[in-house]
Parts: C-alpha cells; structure tokens; sequence
C-alpha cells in the first residue's frame, strides 16, 4: 500500500488504464493534469469521476468506481489540483469507494494520500495501493557517466513553466507519426501520469539527480528515440541543480530549447532577467558534451500564447532565420513543427 | 533525540566541544576524521576515547567518558570509518557509555546511529541526541536568488577528492591570520564535523540544492568573508547537480579551482578525461555570474602530494605563469600560497 512503487526499472510505474476523478471543481485551470491525460493519453482513461457541485468535465464518460473497474480501469487518478494541494474531506467516500472498487489510487498533490487515515487504513484493508508521483523510487543509484544506446531528445528551457513537457509530448507523437520508435520520458508529476511511469527529478537527492537520469531513458535500440521532459533552466538560480543533472544523466544527442517570447523575468525570483535562448544553447552544449561529445540544438519551442497568429508566424519566421534553426509552436503546429521535427530527426 | 537538529538557522549544528572516538582501528587511514578534528578545531576536542586493541592514537590525551564530560565535552564523535561504514557490536557498549555520562553521539557513517536498538533506547532514556551530519536539515527552502551582504569564496574543482576541503580550510585560517573576520562554511560531513555545523549538500533535495546554499552562507557584515567548501565538479558526470547548486546558492565573489596534477580520469567513472583547470575556471564563470556578476578566480589550489618538493614548485611557477593568477599547494604553504591568499582578498 505505500507509495512509491519499486519495480525492476527503478522508475515509477503506475497501473493503468485510469479512471479521472475531478472532485467537485468548478474552475476549469483546476483541472489541467486531468485535461494533459485526455488529450495526451486517451488510450489510458476509461472514463471521469465528478462529486455533486463539479462544472467541470474532461467530456469522457462518467462513471462510478465499479463501472470504471468493469471498464478495465485499475487506477483512479486525481487529475484536480486545489489552493493548497489538499485533499479536501468531501472527497474521501468516494476514493474509499474506488479502493472497495478494487482501483488504486494515484495523486501527486502536496498532502500525501497515506497521511490520511481513511484512505490508509482502507488501502490497508484491501491490499490497494497509494501512489504518489511526487515521490521518486528508493534505491537510485549514482550514475556511470556510460554511454546508453538509443537516441535521445531532451527539452530544455530559458525558465520554468513555458512549455518544456508539452513540447516533449507534441514531438514524441510527431516522431511515431513518422513511423520513428519513440517513448515520452516524463520528469515530473503529470508527465508521469500522462506516460504511466517516470521520475519526479525535482525530489530527487542531489548526488543521485544524474543517476536518476540514467534510469529515465534506458539502453534502447539504435533506431529508437527516447524524447525527455526537461524540468528548470540551467540559468535558474533556483533549479538549475535539477536541469544539469537531468542533461548529463539524458546523455542527449538533440535538446530543443523552449521559451516564451515577452516573458522578462525567471519564474519566482525578483529582479532575474530571463536569459536569452543563445545563451542557454551554449551553456546547454558546453556541459551537454560531457556525455555526449555529439549534443547538438535541433531548434527551439516557441510558447505563443500570448500572441495574434500573424504576429506569432512573423516572428517565429523572424527568429529562425536569425537563430539558424526552426523556431515553432508546437500548439500552432504547420510547416514550422514539420521542421522542427525534421531537424531533430536529421 | 532524533536527528537531525532543526535550529533556527536550518543548517545543522553540533553540540560542542567533542571527545574523538577511535574504536579499536589499526589503521591509520580510517582516522581521517579524528585527525582532522584535531588538526582544524583543536580548541573543539578534550581529548580521545580507544577501545582495547587500538594502535591509532591522535596524540590527545585519552579520557573515559565522564571525565570528557567533565572537561566539557557535549558529545562524542566518531572519528574513525571501517569498511562498510558499520558501527560494530564491539563499540556499543562504549557509546551507551558515553550516552550515560551526558555526552550526545555524532557520526557520518553510512549506518545510522538511530538505527542500532540499543543506541537508540539509550538515547531516548537519557534524553540525549544521535546526530547524524549526513542528513540534512528538514524545512530547506527553494533559493530566492537574492544577493546577501558579506563576501564569499568557494572551492571548486576539476573532479571530487582532490582537496577542496583542505584548501577551505587553508584558507580560512589565512584570512584569519590577516585579521579578516572569516567563517568556514562546511558542506560535507567532516567539514560538518571541524565547523561544528553545515549542511552535507549531497544528500540534499535537488529542487532545494541552491537554496541549502542560501542558508549555508547567510547575510553578514560588509568586511566578512565566508569560505565555502565545494563539492564535486560541474563536470563530474555524476556529482555535476551539486556542484550547481551550490555555486548558485553560494554567490561567490572569488573562486579557487582545486586541481590533483598527475589525475588523468574522473574519480568513479570509466573513461573520463579529467577536466581542465582552464575549463572549470570558464565554466564557473559562465554559470556562477547568473548570480554574482562580479564572480573572478582568485587563483588554483594544487595537490602536489605525489610530488617532489623542486618538482612541485617548479610545476606550480610554470602553471602559474601560464593561467595568470597564483598556483600554490595549502599543504605546503610558503610564498605561493601567501600569493594566493592574496590574490583572492584583492
């Protein structure tokens, strides 16, 4: 019943397919890690979860615990977050019901599921788990530094927040539609609920952060490619622990550099200008090559949410013609993603 | 009772003075933490405790439990590493001992104090503390990134191992003895140990490694320096994450690249090339002005042990004419090393 689980691989791995419980939410930014897994694995969600009160749904087919099990469900997947990443008490019969369903449960909120007493004490009782995927597995080793097989991509990023595991997902799906042997390696909390696996590298202890690396993106076949979310910004001054252990232990052959055109300033630090996406290619080669001689930029990920279209192809046609590469958005997709999946792939 | 302390500062802090504890050990080399108690905080040891059997001695004078107490000694260190990092049955009931007469346990080892039945019952009879220096402190912060007063070196380095403890330690005592207001920050468990607090930043979270940094070297007085001890290398391809962090959590002004002439491969992994000093020094630079833009090297720290002293010295002015700033070996001292310490108060 305790979280995490410890398989063979050394990375979290949860019990799929899932069921969406969305609480009773009425604020649609709530619900962000329930919307990521039905548009990012729909193949995984039987179906969604709603308590009396929710406005908010993922348009999947409601239904209750014993039905999602019939359905094939084996976990019930918290895809809500609140103010203060609780677990709220009007929640908790209806998760009892999903563990006396026979469904483990899966959060990655700030409470922890197993501090609370009735869902321990039922977990206990019917020999469910709890799963939290912000907790990374025991027994991480420190890494070798050897060189893995297989092709490697990894995400990076002028900050936090600006589109780094998006991008990994919107490349990973562009590279299997083109027929290239791919799996998304998620580094964080709803990347791993999106892939059913992966490594919160943000709670990892520091000597072990390379190691944990090395286990996220295994030795694979020469042909196929393993596309990993970045986490940070090797410029944050609060993260960058996180980013450089995640690129040695990727041993990435291409990074593609995610940034929001407009935002000034690093997330949660006052007065740190953002850096510029030149300077975090260098940086990203001058300590990428310490595993991997052969790193190189593929092109960068553009967050254009903020933009007109025409503004936003203007200046990505703009960038990329001065920076050398493609420049797209993954969300707008077209002729600019096209090449930047192109590069990648050269 | 438990481990670790949780002081104001959140950094570790060590009851003191201490009585260094040497088992039955024969060999020299497993001593390094009792020696260097003895040789970087002498006013901090009353003395040593040895089992029957043992030949290593520090030279302090030898005092049974009550009477370290007696002298004012608050807790016992273990001094001595064997194989395994275990604390054997044969050394049990002199801890239990110590415990009785007042004094609090403090260990590094990879076993943990709490974890040996009869140390623990013990300690939580009597009210006393087992201290573990190789946990952090709970309640790290994220890093803000925000400058503090004081100014601050750090080591660095071309690899682990090589001296970067030592040369803190050197050159602390230097600023001292020019009547610079100093403090030794410690960041590894025997530096714990001399400093008599710290954090040990390898077994910190990587999403709170800057800001343990943060905490490690807080405000001080405009003339006050701080002497950071750096761990690992930012490229080492497994320790890198904790190099980072801590450069970017340290805000150095001056920086010192410790460097072991003669090493050719990284320590612990197959087939890397050790960096060059000439490297680390760009690297440090590029990185660390993220969060002091006025970041110099004050110079290089040289492990010349396996050196003849005309041997030494002629290397050490050759690659200081070479790279511009001072070479010099703390160990030995002399006019090199006064360069040094010069060059870095500059």
């Amino acid at each position: 019943m305790n979280a995490p689980l410890d398989r063979i691989s050394g990375t979290i791995e949860l019990p799929q397919p899932y069921v969406l419980f969305l609480g009773d939410t009425t604020i649609a930014g709530f619900a962000k890690t329930a919307f990521g897994l039905r548009d990012w694995a729909p193949e995984k969600c039987v179906g969604e979860i709603r308590l009396a009160g929710a406005t908010v749904t993922t348009g999947l087919d409601a239904v209750p615990p014993a039905e999602a099990y019939a359905r094939g469900a084996r976990a019930l997947v918290i895809g809500v977050a609140n103010q203060g990443g609780v677990i709220p008490p009007s929640w908790r019969a209806s998760l009892v019901e999903a563990l006396e369903a026979g469904l483990d449960l899966v959060a990655g909120m700030h409470m922890r599921l197993a501090d609370i007493p009735e869902l321990a004490e039922a977990a206990h009782r019917l020999g469910r788990q709890l799963i939290d995927v912000r907790v990374p597995p025991p027994h991480i080793p420190v890494a070798t530094g050897r060189k893995r097989s297989g092709k490697r991509l990894l995400t990076v990023g002028t900050d936090c927040a600006l589109g780094k595991k998006y991008t990994a997902l919107a490349l990973a799906r562009a590279f299997r539609d083109r027929g290239v042997d791919t799996d998304f390696r998620a580094s964080g909390q709803t990347g791993i609920m999106i892939a059913g696996g992966g490594i919160p590298m943000d709670a990892v202890v520091s000597d072990f952060e390379a190691g944990a690396a090395e286990l996220l993106s295994p030795d694979a076949a020469p042909g196929h490619w393993d596309v990993i979310e970045g986490q940070g910004a090797l410029t944050h001054p609060s993260y960058a622990a996180v980013s450089l252990g995640l690129l040695h232990g990727s041993q990435p052959d291409v990074f593609v550099v995610c940034h929001e055109p407009g935002r000034t300033e690093m997330l949660g630090t006052a007065g740190y200008a953002l850096t510029s996406v030149e300077e975090i290619v260098e940086l990203t080669i001058a300590l990428g090559r310490r595993t991997n001689p052969a790193i190189r930029c593929g092109g960068f990920s553009f967050n254009t949410f903020a933009l007109g279209d025409a503004e936003a192809a203007e200046l990505m046609a703009r960038e990329s013609k001065r920076l050398g590469l493609p420049v797209a958005d993954p969300i707008r997709g077209g002729p600019a993603f096209d090449a930047l999946v192109g590069s990648c792939l050269a």
